[in-house]
Formats: C-alpha cells, sequence, structure tokens
C-alpha cells in the first residue's frame, strides 16, 4: 500500500511466468494487438498510436517530450509536485523553453495560471501537466486544461501514471494529445512498462518534425514499426515479453470489472480509509474536492518517527506504505489504494496496523 | 533458438513470478546488492557501477553513448553488422562526430582500420563495437580493439549483448570501459533489462561532463543515486521489480554453473550444431575462426523460402529460428544457442527439424 508499485494480483504474477517466446512470434503479434485494444479500453480513446513503451513511466514521460518537443519549443511546464518537475527537467535537457506555472504542493494545477502563462508566451506549443500527482495525492482538473491548451493552440501532454483505471479519465472525450502511465499502479501489473496514447494531431507534429528525435530508443517514428500496426510488425528493440504478459493479464482484469466499476472501487474504499485515518487523527494534504482516492497524503502527528514507523508497519503487518518525497519528505505518509490492492481487506489492515503502531 | 530472446528455464520463469515489493523495499535493495555482485562475476569486473539499466539492450547502448559522448566529441564506430550502424545512429543524434570504420557482414571489426582511423582522427573520445554481433555471428577481438583505443587515448564502448555468458569475456583484463548488455541471449532471463558496466576511468568522464546528459531517464549520474550504492538508495525511477527477479535468479544459475563451464558448453554444442548443419548443406557466414558458437548464421540453399520454412519449423516443431537483419535479410538463417537453449536435445531438435522442413 506504498505509493506504487501495488500488489500484483496472483493471475498477473502468473502471467509473467508464462514461457517466453520470441518478440515477432505470431502467437506474441496477436497479444500485441490485444494489448492496444485493452489499452485503448482503458484510456477511453480510439488512437492507433496506443501501446506500452518499454520501460517504466518516467520513460514514457520522456517519450512524449522528446517526440513532440524540438529545440527552441516553448513548454508551459505546470508544477505542483515532484512529477511536474520531472517534466520541466526533461524539457531543458532536450533545448526546449520551460515556461514553469507552480502551484503548491497538495493544490491542483490552477487553470488561470495556465491561460495566464499560455497569453503571455504565444506560439507556445505545449502543455504539460500531471493528471494525478503522486507526490501529494492531488488530481487536477485535466479537461478544463487540455481545453486552455487547445485555444492557445498548444498540445495537451498529459501524466496519468497514477490515474489510469483508478479515477475517471477520458482521453478522446477530454481531447488529450500526449498521455502517458506506468503498469505499477491503478492497474497493478509489476512496474517496467509505461502505456502511452498520442492523438493523430500528436502523430502528424511527431511526422512533421524538422530535428531527429535525440533519443534513438525512444523514437515514436520507429517504434511504430514494431508496434504502429497490427498488419506488419518489424524488428526495433527487442521487446519485455513477460512483462507484457503481466501487463496483459492485468488489462484483461480491468476489463471483466469494467473500468466505471474500477473507479467506484477505489472510490468507495477511499471513503472507508480517509475516515478511519481521520479518526486516528491523520490529516489530508489535500482538500477532500482534489483528493485521489488512490493516493491518500496524510501529515502524521508531532513527535512520531517516519522512518522508524513505517518500518515497524513493515516488520510488524508486512504493509509498505511511502514517506513524502521533495518538499513533502518526513512530513507526510502516502497511502497507497490502487488497483488489486484497493480492498476492504486492506482498508481494515492499514487502519488497524497503524492505530497499532502510533 | 533463435537470435533472442533465448528460451528461459523454468525457475528464472518462476522467479519473475514471485510477489512485487517495494522498489525501495528492504528485501528487495539486498537483492539489488547481489544482482550487482552476480553482474561482476559474469562480466569479470570489479567495477563499482555494474547494474542492470530498466529497459532492454538499446537502452543499454543508449545509455553508454548518451552518457560518454557530448556534442561535437569525435567517436570512431566500427560497423560490421546492424548494431554498429545502431551506435553510430545514437551517436549522431546526441551532437557527436562518427568515424565509421565498415567491414564486411561476416567479418570481424578489423584492428588496423581501427588503428588507422584514430591516427587519423587525434582526440577522438571512443571507439565503439560490438564484441559479438547478433546480426551475423561474427566475434571480434574486444581485447586488441580495447588496447589500440587506449594507445590513442580514447574510451573502449562494447556491446557485448550476445556475448555474455556465452563466450569468454573479461571487462577487468582487456580493460574494457563501458560495456553493456541484455538479459535475454546467454543469461536466458525474459528480455527488458540491459546490464551494463563502466570503469572508474569511464565514470570520472560521465562525472566530469560539461553538458547534461540529454536523457533524464538514463543519466548515470541520476541513476547511480539508486543503483550506485548499496548504503544509501533514493528514488529515481521505479525499477522493474519482477524482470530483476527473474535476472537475480538466472545469475544465480550461471553462477552454480561457472561462467567458464558455461562458455564451454556453448563452445562444445555449438561444434555439434555446425557438423550437423553443414551436413544438410547449410554454410556458415563466418569464417570458423570468428565464428559465434551462440549465434550460427547459416545461408540456406537456392529456392528454399525461407518464410515458409521458417514458418514450418514453429507450425510443426514449435521451434522458433530467426531471419536475416540488414544486409543478410532473406539470405540466413540465424540458429540461435545461447543460455539454457544451449542442450544437446535442441541440437539433436535443431537438426531433425531442419532436415525434416529442407
Amino acid at each position: 500500500m506504498g505509493p506504487g508499485p501495488s500488489d500484483v494480483h496472483p493471475r498477473v504474477l502468473a502471467a509473467c511466468a508464462r514461457p517466453t517466446v520470441g518478440h515477432l512470434d505470431p502467437s506474441f503479434v496477436a497479444l500485441m494487438d490485444d494489448v492496444q485494444d485493452l489499452l485503448r479500453y482503458a484510456f477511453k480513446t480510439k488512437n492507433t498510436l496506443t501501446m506500452p513503451v518499454s520501460a517504466p513511466g518516467s520513460a514514457g514521460m520522456e517519450t512524449c517530450l522528446v517526440n513532440l518537443v524540438e529545440p527552441g519549443d516553448t513548454v508551459v511546464v505546470a508544477k505542483n509536485g515532484v512529477f511536474g518537475g520531472r517534466m520541466a527537467a526533461i524539457v531543458e535537457r532536450i533545448g526546449g523553453r520551460v515556461v514553469l506555472v507552480e502551484d503548491a504542493w497538495g493544490e491542483p494545477v490552477n487553470p488561470q495560471k495556465v491561460e495566464d502563462a499560455l497569453k503571455a508566451n504565444p506560439g507556445a506549443k505545449a502543455v504539460a501537466f500531471v493528471h494525478a500527482e503522486t507526490s501529494t495525492g492531488a488530481r487536477s482538473d485535466a479537461k478544463t486544461l487540455a481545453e486552455i491548451a487547445h485555444r492557445h493552440d498548444a498540445l495537451a501532454i498529459v501524466d496519468t501514471v497514477t490515474s489510469l483505471g483508478g479515477i475517471e479519465l477520458d482521453v478522446d472525450g477530454w481531447a488529450l494529445d500526449a498521455v502517458y502511465s506506468g503498469s505499477q499502479k491503478c492497474l497493478s501489473a509489476p512496474p517496467g512498462l509505461s502505456p502511452i496514447t498520442l492523438s493523430d494531431r500528436a502523430v502528424d507534429v511527431v511526422k512533421s518534425r524538422k530535428t531527429p528525435v535525440v533519443s534513438w530508443f525512444l523514437d515514436l517514428t520507429l517504434v511504430m514499426g514494431y508496434w504502429g500496426s497490427g498488419a506488419k510488425r518489424s524488428y526495433h528493440h527487442t521487446a519485455p515479453v513477460n512483462a507484457i504478459y503481466g501487463l496483459h493479464e492485468a488489462l484483461v482484469m480491468l476489463a471483466e470489472e469494467g473500468l466505471e466499476a474500477s473507479w467506484a472501487r477505489h472510490r468507495r474504499y477511499h471513503e472507508q480509509l480517509a475516515a478511519g485515518l481521520e479518526a486516528l487523527g491523520l490529516s489530508y494534504v489535500v482538500d477532500a474536492e482534489y483528493r485521489l482516492p488512490q493516493l491518500n497524503a496524510v501529515r502524521f502527528p508531532e513527535g512520531v518517527d517516519d522512518a522508524a514507523t513505517r518500518r515497524a508497519l513493515l516488520d510488524r503487518f508486512g504493509l509498505e506504505i511511502g514517506g513524502g518525497l521533495g518538499d513533502l519528505a518526513g512530513k507526510v505518509w502516502r497511502i497507497g489504494l490502487m488497483g488489486a490492492a484497493a480492498t476492504e481487506k486492506n482498508v481494515a489492515l492499514a487502519l488497524a496496523a497503524i492505530g497499532a503502531v502510533l
């Protein structure tokens, strides 16, 4: 019950142990088609370019940014936690110009500030923001932020690492252009893959670049030869076959439950958990309106030894919860309620265990 | 028995299905120490910076190049197959100047040409070459090439994706500076990880860069915070926990067998396979002296339908072999004899099946 990786269901673990076949084996190529269809379901999109990047979520972030941003491009980056800051760092490394829009840790991204930044920087190529900030537990309004971006003819690049499968996300309905996620949060597959989806508009931007993508490994014009079309798949790099077995099984389980039912389950057990944590004297970092059900960042009482308490939870109850990151390091705990781990049993265990160690 | 991924042993598959724990869990951090020690054994090195990159071999290649090469640096790249060409493409994308030294597909890298290129390009920062070319099955003399690089004060950057665990490789004895490999060849773990090792000299070059590494995800100065020292590991990206369980088990199996015994086993079954393939009228692309035991590239008889024959091997015998890449596409088959798949049984099956379909 940390901030991810979440607990992986035995069905998904068993899938990871299926015999490894070649990355161009006909049976694997058919599975790739399935994975892409299941990801389209999870993201709520018809985007052709929907696939898992063969590396963790940070590489999905880098994939979206290095393919869409060229040296000299301006990108408005919203920062209200660790991961907005990471987006800004990547844009700077590839020679982009960052216009940083900052909000306090625990606050959602303020749409007005983004609008002001776009007005002050005409011609900005993209707005990049985090839908569900894993470092604070705050949900931002992705639909509104994308509308603002489009009003200024900018692309919306969106981090959904912690939101996919856990809260409402509607890539096509909200017209998001480039979206990346992670396998190890509300999908509850092992870490190591980063599902991404790009709108046709974003794909056109990639195809009409003036400069080559600086990363060969993450260059979507090359990766698309392998993942782009089910008709003919040709070698780019060797896909992590067993990890994709696991992701596939996790996506099958999500489809069996139903996307909306999964969102509702996360919400239901979050409410139980929140009531219990507040009864124990722990206070949320984020206002109820913007709170993520799957990532509960709470301030612990004064005088409590952060590391020793978390270690006691692990040693005595086999329960992992996360510490704070960045501005919140040493001040908060982050309790995940993600994917297969979002259960009534886990809520009961967490409350009992935290109560006991406090 | 394709060119990789190789067949994965059930012990390794079972390890991949162990319960996922957090990437900073004390039990996982201890396993990371073990993985690093076992990789040092496999690479024959004492290098502190020895770790698996959280992505397939192509990302290991990119890690070595983007960390060591800065814009404007000259790199002598030896190309005698697909993967030397890939190295050159990466160097160019990051703004390096490539001096290409070409040898025919199937030939080893010619040391004299590398020496001549270094003489003609004083101040070259590195020589990059492939120890075991997966596209042709040729072994180059890594020890001699590294000696030449060092005589000209250049670093030796070496692709050992297909050599690690299968043929002699002595990172410290040969004084190689930056070496990357893959999990899915002679180690027989699932694809998705790229073990790398950097000499202290190479680490100094990374630490004294004038420009930031263009990739945030692959920046070793950041990754080292997580993998660099067992004493204190801090979050960079979320490691692919289950994939690392698998790599760990594969490395334990290699240590149990013994590195030299593994090399000898690959050699022994290669000789059986080669005798049988030649008896069937298939001729090797590479001269016996430079031939890789683990990657057998053979020309098939005139008139044989490449794709249909390989498909028949798969459908009738459950046997995957690889087609040709690049210059050799449609002309050769590539038969792997790698890691757990390098067995007498597999040699017998391959010869019987190929004989039957021909």
